[in-house]
Parts: structure tokens; C-alpha cells; sequence
């Protein structure tokens, strides 16, 4: 999407590649919305340490860039034996996945590009071959947030005020974003709407990167707390709910996303106000059978005792660039301690439909649906 | 309530008295709860500083703050003059009332103050009628909160696990509290609980004043965001929600309290949990017919746009006295706006019951039951 740094507005993907230093550049996402750098990452285990330190975060995000660093990795080998070359390429392989160890998007970016990849009968065709096919990855995930951009933008009506809750948008993806990609179609448009940008504590990417997004596109909209929502839903300010989804389940229409999400869909319920979840298909899992059976992972406590800013007089705009640095401070009791779940599961009939890049389902459709939705079982 | 600061623990009250001074002291809560300090204010002047810079904070504790103030301000005149003192308490009066222009809480206690007052017949009599009223107005306002705990305490059976939501504790009346009065009562009755505190985002009254008074009293606790309750609710982990009230409408029941406790109310009757709304029967309003009609404050963008807490390194505790200065961080995109919606207000029909001082009464009851709670219409 657009980022205008200084008064120039330039088009950025989350990552990309630079063939000729054989670098990943990637946006800093831990810097923002205080400031805006690229990195790049001049070797794969450079790479693997961006994606680990969350330089790069969201599913689809660190997907592509685990399939640039396979490239990367690749690129890198001097020789021609293609034993020498396999072997090595599995250790690159290696390296990416166990920098974020749980996530399953990457493997199976890696293991796209490492099919096409074997098609090619010399070290230099397979090398050429890894950067042709992590470029299309990273091509069809943005072609896939397009087409849920098309898909989703007719709801966004003329007036609407929508609420969104954590980060779905481009930063988490290649571009465009998911919840972010009906929002942007629609501003393409023409049409005029207004977005309420959840804070989601405790980690607030609706505060921070949400609101950067929406603002270098210049979309009207407003922080909230996430205590907020429940109100301006009461007095009917706000007319459709979007979220994302971590995990969809294929059989059951349950949807498992960033901690908040359920509330809002109470909420959304309880006033009869539409609540819709964008998703790129690979976050579909066909096997699992009830939602109660989603691990919950349980972050840090020391996300929910404090928050992460730049020090800043509370009337004043942060001025000078060198005090653009985030600090952490600590809000909370300090002899207390947290609960910090970091997600929650949302029940198929609390979900108005579920917004693809091939069309918007009810939930319990997905499974009927299921071959059209990539489901190879 | 019990205070232990350095290895001494020592009980105090939020406001009291020094008549040897003619000072009020006040816990200086806008230190808590990285720093525990007493402030004493040596004139009226100074104590109207505290309630308009909310050194103090709460409905029942401002009030008693007032009518300290009051009868510190009549013991300061000099002469015999009744005319004369007459004119200075009304000045004195002014001036208080102002602090907070808003309140009503003040207003009422330093008419009762005055009211006593009046029926003195020189000013040395007055001046010690003054302060007599302001100390039955303060013991008074005990008397009530430990009511309302002997009525709560059945609520809280061994092992219960109970959510909280802002700080309606000690801090905000005179001592004891009232969402905090059944769960010191049933602490003392050695029962064993476990208390949730909702961060309250976005000024964190629940993170920062209930857990640090819940800390100093022993109780087992821990802090949420304000998006986990939900999630907590649906795993079954939450048997009682207990919130306090700014405002309790007479006439149906409704509850006006910190932003986000609708959200609680909702999510509690979807699962079946008791929800009950702890009031002193000072916040009942008589006279409005709808909660719809309640005017919604809007505060300050910077609350929502930024946090309030101590430079610390997340896994570090804070070392040096000199570093619990509370700071400011930005933490919201710098471009964008926030709202700041106060207070929302909870329907009856989401309402188990409202714990006062002289029962436990469900919503619809409270009109029928007005004589008992001090309707004077």
C-alpha cells in the first residue's frame, strides 16, 4: 500500500526482494506507527532472526518472507553439485522454520517453493527457480487479499461506520490486507465510511499499526478502548463488525482470532449488527473438530502489566525524530501478576459470514464448500 | 484499610483528619501504586487542589474530602463575628464545590456539614460542630461500605472465582469500599477466592489502584485485559462479576458505571453468571426515567491514545525509589484521534442484584423498596 514518509508517497509491500544484493527488505513493523524503516536482511539467518524478533508478523507476512529466505538461502550456495546443493537447502529450510516454531504458514510456503524448485535440473535453474516461486507466493497472496477486497467490499455502505478489532491489515500480509482489503476497496470507490480501530490490548495493533494503516490511506477513523465498543454499539454508532481469523474451523465454522474478538461478537449479536471474518484460505484447518479443542496460547504477563510508547507529553505532538524510540512502561501494581490469554474462539452462529477470496460463506458452508475452498483431503 | 509499606503495616483510611494541624490528609493516589505517600493539605485552598487534581478520586471519598474541608475551612476564621463566619464558610463552600463542578456527591455532604453546623450559637461551636459533622459523614460512609460488605459476603462461596471491573475499592469511598467490601468480608471470614481485576483500559483503575489494594489485603489476583473476560467466561473460569455504579436510576433499575461494564453484563448473562452491581445509596438517582438519558462524559483522546505507568524493563522489577515517577507514553499511531466515551449504562434485565447497604434488592425492586433506601420525593 501507499506510506507517505516526509511528503512522499511511495507503494510498499510488507517484503520483498532485492535480486541483486540477494536481500529481503522488509518493513520494521516493531518501530511503527512511530517511525518508518526497511530492513534488509543480507543472509537467511539474518532472515530467520527478523522473523523470530517479530520485525515481520501476521500469518501470511512471515510466510512470504520465510519463501524469500528459501530463495535467499539458495541464491546463496557456490557450486554445482546438486547433492551439496539439496543439503544445504534443507538446512536453510530448517533454520526458517524454528524461527517462529508453532506457526505451520511458513512450512508450507517453503515447502511450495522447494516442489518448484526440484523441477529444475541444475543448481543454477533451481536457484532461479526459488526466487520465481516465492515471487508468486507473494503474488498470490496478494491477489488472494484482492479478491477479498472484491468479495467484501459492497458491504461496506455508503455512511457505514465499521468496527475492526487487532491487525488483519497489509502489514500482516504481503499487501492489502484481509480485514483491511473490503476497506480499501471500497475507499477505491469512492464510497465514505468510518472505521472504530479497537486499541485490542494488551498488545494494541489496532492503535498502533491499524491506525498507521488506515491513516497513510487516509481512511476516517478513530482509536477506541476495547471497553468502548460495547456502548457505541448501544447507541447504534456503529454498523458492521470485521475481524480476521488466526485459525477458521472447516468443519465447524468456529473461528479462533486475537483475544476480544468473541466479546465483539456477543456484542455485535445482542444489537442484531452484521459480524463478518476475512480470511486467506490458509488459515482454514479441515481437521480439527470442535473449537474448545484450540490450544490457547498464554503470552507474557509483562503485555498486559504495561504497555509500550514513546514518552511523550500528553498534550504535545511528539516532536524531535531521536525520541521516536519505544519504551516500555509499567502500569500495573508492581507486586501484581496477569492471565494473558492471546486468543479466543468465536462460535459459527454468532458469525454473519465468512468474507474468502472465492466468496462469503455462512460458516456452516465451509465444510459443504469445501473443495472449491482448497480442501485436498 | 491495612497498608504495608517498607516491612510496617499500618491500617489508614483515604482521608482523615489532624485537628492539632487543622490539615486533611489524604492518600495521594495519583502515585499509587508505584509510591505510597501522604498528602497534607494545611487550608481549604490547598484541599480544593486535591479534589480538582484528583490527588483524591471516587464519589464517597471526594465528599469526604469536601466536608473535611469545610470544617477545616470554618476552624480557620478568626473573630467572633457569626455574620462574618457565616460569609467565609459560604466562600469556603464556593470554593470546594468547584473543585469538581460536576459532582454531586460534595455538594451534599458539606450541606449536611453546614446543616449541623447552623445549629451552633457561637463561632468556636460551629467550628467544633463542623468538624464533628465531617467525622459522622466519614464514619458514616464506613458504616455504609461495611454493610454492603455483610450484605455481599454470602455471594462469595469458597473457591469462587470472581471478576472485577475498575476500582470501586477503599480508595474511592473513606475505607472498606463497596465491589471491594464483600471480598474483604469474606477474607475475613477466611474464605478462599480468586479475584480477576479487568485493566480497565483507559485509565487502568482495575491494573493499578484494585490490584494494588487487593495485594496489600492478601487476596489472591490477577489482572486481565479488558478483551480476556469473555474468553474466561466461555472456559468457565469466572463464577461471580461484582462492579460498582456512578449512577443507579430509582426508577428502573439501570446502571451507569466505567466504560466496559455493559460489555461485562452481557457477556455474564450469555453464560450464566451472576452479575451484581455493589452501590452506597448515595449514587441512586430519583428522578431520571430512562437510562438512555443519562449524559455519557467524553473524556480526554490522551487516555485512550497513550498510557500512564513507570519506566521499567519488562522483566525487570523497578529498582530505585527514584524511578517510580509516573511517565506518559504515546502508544496510538501519532496521526490518529481516539474517542473517549466515560461510562456506559447496563440494563435491569442484566442485572442479578444490587448489593446496598441495607440488602441485596433486584433491579425492578429498588422503586418499590425507595422509603428503606432514602427517597425523599
Amino acid at each position: 500500500m501507499n506510506v507517505t514518509v516526509r511528503g512522499r508517497t511511495r507503494h510498499y509491500r510488507t517484503v520483498t526482494f532485492d535480486g541483486k544484493r540477494n536481500a529481503v527488505l522488509l518493513i520494521e513493523q516493531r518501530l511503527l506507527p512511530h517511525r518508518f524503516t526497511l530492513v534488509a536482511t543480507r543472509d537467511y539467518h539474518e532472515t530467520a532472526v527478523a522473523i523470530r524478533d517479530m520485525i515481520v508478523r501476521g500469518a501470511p507476512a512471515i510466510a512470504a518472507t520465510a519463501a524469500y529466505g528459501l530463495a535467499q538461502g539458495a541464491r546463496a550456495f557456490r557450486g554445482h553439485s546438486l547433492p551439496g546443493f539439496t543439503r544445504h537447502v534443507e538446512s536453510v529450510f530448517r533454520t526458517l522454520q524454528a524461527a517462529r516454531p508453532t506457526a505451520v504458514d511458513p512450512v508450507n510456503a517453503m515447502q511450495q517453493v522447494r516442489a518448484v524448485m526440484a523441477t529444475g535440473r541444475s543448481v543454477e535453474e533451481r536457484q532461479a527457480l526459488a526466487l520465481a516461486a516465492a515471487e508468486e507466493f507473494a503474488n498470490q497472496d496478494v491477489r488472494h487479499c484482492e479478491a477479498i477486497g472484491r468479495q467484501g467490499m459492497f458491504l461496506i455502505r455508503e455512511g457505514c461506520r465499521v468496527l475492526t478489532h487487532c491487525n488483519a491489515g497489509w502489514l500482516a500480509c504481503v499487501d492489502v490486507g484481509t480485514v483491511t482489503a473490503p476497506l480499501y476497496a471500497a475507499e477505491s470507490a469512492g464510497k465514505r465510511f468510518h472505521v472504530f480501530c479497537d486499541e485490542t490490548r494488551p498488545r494494541s495493533q489496532g492503535a498502533t499499526l491499524t491506525a498507521w494503516e488506515l491513516a497513510q490511506q487516509g481512511i476516517s477513523h478513530q482509536i477506541i478502548a476495547d471497553n468502548a465498543a460495547g456502548h457505541l454499539l448501544q447507541r447504534g454508532e456503529i454498523d458492521l463488525v470485521i475481524v480476521g481469523s488466526d485459525r477458521t474451523l472447516g468443519r465447524t465454522g468456529e473461528v479462533a482470532n486475537k483475544i476480544g474478538t468473541y466479546t465483539k461478537a456477543v456484542l455485535a449479536k445482542r444489537h442484531g449488527i452484521p459480524f463478518y471474518v476475512t480470511i486467506p484460505l490458509s488459515t482454514i484447518d479441515w481437521t480439527l473438530k470442535s473449537g474448545m479443542a484450540i490450544p490457547i496460547e498464554e503470552r507474557d504477563e509483562s503485555e498486559v502489566l504495561g504497555a509500550w510508547g514513546v514518552v511523550a507529553n500528553p498534550k504535545l505532538e511528539i516532536q524531535s525524530r531521536s525520541r521516536r524510540r519505544r519504551t516500555y512502561v509499567r502500569v500495573a501494581n508492581p507486586s501484581s501478576h496477569a492471565r494473558n490469554p492471546a486468543f479466543d474462539v468465536t462460535p459459527a452462529e454468532l458469525i454473519t459470514g465468512i468474507i474468502t477470496p472465492v466468496g462469503i460463506f455462512k460458516p456452516e458452508e465451509l465444510w459443504r464448500r469445501r473443495r472449491e475452498l482448497g480442501y485436498r483431503g
